[in-house]
């Protein structure tokens, strides 16, 4: 899409050089035929180093946009940006792609439909009622049981096990709000990565990113009814037991454990080998490894216990 | 189904007029040709003004019916009522409904099963695996995933987006409990209406009514798993983040947010323009707008952050 | 299997007798051809009866195994055992089963799938893309809606509701964790049955037992969304509100009631009648009937009310 085609979709009068642009992007990915966009100064750090052709900005942070960019300089950036995205949005199924790819001894039903471009392994099951979207690729050996839904672009690895109803790669929560209060939809149009020997449960929900991946690292153990939001990143052999929220873009590293009805903000980094009691909530990063914690508020466990005891000391 | 036939299924003893009788229904929403019911001293306030032909209600309230309705004294009406609403419960499907009508430019997976009496609009995508029941209408441009099931005599407007394994339609959790203990189902014979631009993500459940409707008002944004019991009422663009669960009954006004695994009591009235942190747990009405709130029972946002603070000095 | 094989699979240097195992089983239900294990010593009690013909266990227990018994004895037997239960899962389908059986006057949607040796009963309705499997049995007038997924060797009785995009029988969260933090699957080969009028919502999990069954039993009502893990028992007419999660092991008695977003940890007891209300959480064991109660952690209702009163008044 030409730049000045998408300068007048943002409303912005311009009249410089004709460029191709083929994506938005954030500050940090985007490549220099990719348009990026600043909405929360917290990524301001990125602008410096970033290669993308022009930047959406605001007024008080277009004098950070560096000379290699164009500065296009609107009043709500994270709207123009969400606008923006539409555009560039894949189509739902690529029908030009070739046929899809089964690998030797996999066995798909006829009741499933996988998509142009899809590519599986060898000694897959594909169970009745799966879909598998344009261009996944799905590794060798990996079970998808009955209901399973796979969106276009995901990855998912070897030896992994999928259970009923699961979605992989459904939209991220993203809209930008007007001054009026009405939604314009943020196109998701990053994927999901599943690495290899990952277990997830049945009518579990993980988010395709926004821009990039949302990522599921080796090893990782996902119960059933679990929601994991968009960009975020599980660490190897991290488990999140049954009805856990991780919100959009946090990362845990390897080996947490997500006790059942617990969540996460997003936004957040957590150390490895961390232990969350049930229904724990966590706020802040945790940036030292192998704690044990529980609450709402969140507090080291034993402190939590403490609390407890206090509390029933003060209604008897 | 005769009046006559009611009065026996509800183990009354009735020799007054034979009477044609269409349904069961709601004081408020009857017509003359229906029944209803007093369960609740709540919705007595309606007894007056109900057009229904004959109201189900116990010995205490009895002198209460219009004289234009013929008075059916019970020891449970609860229970009768739910008895009889089996009766006028649709079959699952309206097998002799005319063939469903897809819209032009609307492209339908050979997977997909649309029940008869259906209308599609134009320029939908219904995807593998979807199902759509018997009478439901779906306006123009919308999207819905696989796995997506819509059940008999659902509305969906224009330009929406259902993401995967979605249900909209299933039965409200409804039933009375006899004093043995044991349960008979309250037929759901509502639907649910989705007005336009509302965009609903995957595995999420929004039940049909008991009767009338379960309504989601134009560009709601509601995220995966999240709940909405019968009969409630989402305002126009509210947002309803993962994991949240919205007990029957209970109307939120428009652009209310409803954080990460927060949830609502059944029956409330949540005014405008409200915010509720994760995990917020509302038990009561709140008819002021424009307020932020927090915790578990639910307080002003600022006195939540006051009281974690209070907490953490008393464990010192 | 023979003994030789599972030594070797384990780790052991047996040379004794050549014996055929045909599974792995908790000590309680092992036959005197399958092999068992003690993993935890709440389980010790069980030994001396064990009819087990081996004993997996490590060195500290090794005493205790009765002489009917071969004792294995290992570093880690969670882990050693976990390895064994792949040897015994059954494949996804069994393909050498005969074709399905379908009762008079049911109907089964052409898009659903039944899998070989499953028999469906009278009256049932079995509606699109609803996957029953292998040697699954469904009792008379039960109505599967649209998704439904049933795993195989799975039971659901007469008179069910079954909602959309439910899953039944899915595996149970199980893995044992080496030392270096990497999982091992415990195949679950148990099963889940669900007794006569049981009513379940849409987009509920319930999952198959590890060994033995998974029991919901006559009457019991589930909401959306909820989750019963694996090895647990919900008592008669039980009521399971949405987005409730019952960890692995619990058992509930009759008519317990457990609210919105509550949830037990595992292995718990909880007497008949007992009443939690909404985000209740229930970490022991509760003996007497008839109850009601609040919070988290768990205490009478009354006292849950007392507390939210006392801390309003510490933050004024």
């Amino acid at each position: 899409m030409n730049i000045k085609e998408i300068a007048k979709i943002i409303g912005i009068d311009y009249n410089g050089a004709s460029l191709e642009v083929t994506g938005v992007n954030t500050l940090k990915d985007a490549s220099s035929s990719e348009i990026s966009f600043v909405t929360n100064s917290k990524y301001l750090k990125d602008i410096e180093e970033s290669k993308a052709c022009a930047i959406i900005v605001n007024k008080a942070v277009a004098s950070s946009v560096p000379k290699s960019a164009i500065a296009f300089i609107v009043d709500e950036p994270y709207l123009m940006m969400a606008r923006l995205t539409k555009q560039f949005a894949p189509s739902i199924e690529d029908e030009d792609a070739p046929k899809a790819i089964i690998g030797e001894g996999s066995k798909v039903s006829p009741k499933a439909e996988i998509a142009n471009g899809a590519i599986v392994g060898k000694n897959c099951t594909v169970m009745a009622n799966v879909y598998i979207g344009s261009n996944c690729v799905i590794g060798d050996n990996t079970l998808l049981y009955p209901g399973v839904v796979v969106y276009r672009d995901c990855k998912i690895g070897s030896d992994c096990i999928i259970h009923a109803n699961t979605t992989i790669g459904s939209d991220g929560f993203g809209f930008a709000t007007n001054k009026l209060g009405e939604h314009t939809k943020i196109y998701q149009n990053g994927n999901v990565v599943i690495e290899d020997d990952v277990e997830i449960g049945s009518s579990t929900t993980i988010d395709r990113a926004a821009f990039g991946t949302t990522l599921i690292k080796k090893g990782v153990r996902i119960d059933n009814l679990v929601q994991v939001g968009h960009n975020s990143e599980i660490g190897e052999y991290s488990v999140l037991v049954s009805q856990t929220g991780i919100a959009g873009s946090s990362k845990l590293g390897r080996n947490v454990v997500m006790g059942g009805q617990s969540a996460t903000s997003g936004h957040l980094e957590i150390a490895a080998f961390n232990t969350f009691a049930a229904r724990s909530g966590i706020t802040k990063s945790i940036k030292e490894s192998g704690g044990t914690y529980a609450g709402f508020p969140l507090m080291n466990h034993k402190m939590w216990l403490k609390l407890q005891g206090t509390l029933a000391r003060l209604i008897k």
